[in-house]
């Protein structure tokens, strides 16, 4: 399936892997003079920086992201964004990439097409070159990018949390989470869908959302913004809020008070439940939900407001939520494992 | 299947995505001071130098290995050995390296422990870091890696052969494909195959093509005593000398003479009829069968029998071949063409 609905519907198998291959490279271009991406054993390229972050992410058909509602150049964008946004969280800036596909022989070359829009279109955004990749075939399409980047400043790691620190998150939380329940009802439709991406107006509820789970931001200008003041801990929220802030507080050997009322619930999700009367409290989604792709980070709480007006300049909010504290891990009067156990589990959800 | 036959049963979704990262991150171990591995964003370490290599392969179950006659630790032992062999086809030493691991729920934990058993010796035996990953779930097993390595001295490229140097391959070819043969057809005991991997005597002839096949040598050391020769082009044979030569050559612009009688046949080959009367001749083979991992270069005529000095050193052999031409690509009386069109196509070969 795809927006533009013109696209190659050749199975790869009848194109061959060198043909592909030989495609994909078009695609990509020639490198800057002194470097080799494409077609030789492997890619060179100058280090990007003396420190190096380096990242990857694996995701699979059925599993991570499914054909029914989603286009290959979806699957390509967010396989960038979700990268991106780890190398953020790392206070990183992207630079070189390679990717792996998995494809079924039956793969129309039009999805492989597709995914590479959507790759290069979120690479363009955020700075990255992809520089090489391998193929196989195999039972489903499954996808990964194994990125480079290096740091802004220094290294943001979970670790440095201190009780006493400020706990903030950047932009709202839940959309994604919102977004996937609209798409697997069928609540959206693809077209208010490729016009909110092409140019966003918000004037659909349920397309900002579903534009938010298939196509999200990654907080990089945010990460570059956030390396100028003393953050002590960060990471992306990319498994949900309360799963993703236990492995920081894990991490930092510390526990937590958030206050739930705090917390920037993504205000389309007022219009979750007009069409799904089922779907969970938008704060629910907003703290067991993932893929926001937003940031975590804790700081003196000193340092908050200059760091939010900082990031103001982006364009992005930055929200406190709560305190580190020495004491257990607690949203408003529960306990934060409550939360964080329904969280994303890739072994445990088939 | 192990050749220890202690292995964890226990399926992996039991054990849930965060118990089995932490089990791969306690065997990886921590990193050297200053470095993050694993249990962040990201992966932090220092460029291993000013200019950078990187390659990836992925690898399928049912597609580029079979559980009938492999074990896990011979899916990751062969995973380091064919991406250290394309950073020794780019003349670089393999530095750190990332994976990504699909797995379908059912999977045994003591397949992972066998896959990083064999990651890890290999990761040892050519000096590379394991320092970091993602995990899914899928329908099959699947694994990929993301190498970065730095060159010995400059990056050997596939585009600088002329006519008039001569083409020299490392080592034995077609050893292997003939492992591939008798695995297939269940003519080989594991319990040999262990003891010519424990401690090779070469006893076993079978057992012998079984270990090339499943646990390949990657040629690092002979990348790096051919570095300080003036190679003008290299690439690995990981899909079959011709069709490898092929792509070296169309890389370089330039046409061949080979001469079949001189390609340095795998000795073990001989054996492969005795069992399988059925078998390609060990020539085609050793110019079709693929993943031997051996170096594929060429030089001026000159210097080969110096590289052959500095080779010896390292206890593998250098057989000049043939010599590239300006004219068409031919392996004695034929057609180049005619023994590449047999190479592999991972997405034409369902």
């Amino acid at each position: 399936m795809s927006g533009s609905g013109e696209t190659d519907p050749t199975p790869v198998s009848e194109l061959g892997e060198d043909a592909l291959v030989a495609r994909i490279a078009r695609r990509i271009g020639p490198p800057p003079a002194g470097q080799m991406w494409t077609g030789d054993d492997a890619a060179v390229f100058p280090a990007p920086g003396p420190t190096l972050v380096s990242t990857t992410d694996l995701v699979v058909e059925g599993v991570d992201f499914d054909l029914a509602y989603c286009t290959g150049a979806d699957v390509g964008w967010k396989l960038v964004a979700s990268n991106v946004s780890d190398a953020a969280a790392m206070g990183a800036a992207p630079a070189e990439a390679i990717a792996t596909l998995m494809l079924p022989p039956s793969t129309p070359v039009g999805f492989v097409d597709d995914f590479l829009d959507g790759l290069l279109g979120a690479a363009t955004t955020w700075g990255m070159s992809l520089v090489g990749g391998d193929l196989s075939s195999g039972p489903v399409i499954a996808a990964s990018l194994a990125l480079l980047a290096t740091p802004f400043d220094r290294p943001l790691l979970r670790s440095g949390a201190r009780a006493g620190d400020a706990i903030c998150a950047t932009g709202s939380l839940g959309g994604a989470a919102g977004g996937l329940l609209a798409l697997r009802a069928g609540a959206v439709d693809r077209h208010a869908i490729e016009s909110e991406i092409a140019a966003p107006t918000g004037a659909d509820g349920l397309a900002v959302l579903a534009v938010r789970q298939l196509r999200p931001s990654a907080r990089l200008q945010e990460a570059r913004a956030l390396s100028a003041f003393p953050v002590t801990a960060a990471i992306d929220v990319s498994d949900g809020l309360a799963i993703d802030l236990h492995r920081l507080l894990r991490a930092s050997g510390a526990g937590c008070r958030v206050d739930a009322a705090s917390v920037p619930v993504d205000p389309e999700l007022r219009f979750l439940r007009d069409t799904l009367p089922d779907a969970p409290d938008p704060l629910d989604l907003a703290l067991a939900g993932g893929e926001d792709f937003e940031l975590l980070v804790t700081m003196g709480p000193d340092v908050v407001e200059d760091a939010q007006v900082a990031l103001d300049e982006t364009g992005t909010g930055l929200t406190a939520i709560g305190e580190v504290a020495a004491g257990p891990a607690r949203i408003g009067d529960e306990p934060l494992q409550r939360w964080s156990e329904v969280g994303w589990d890739h072994l445990r959800t088939p």
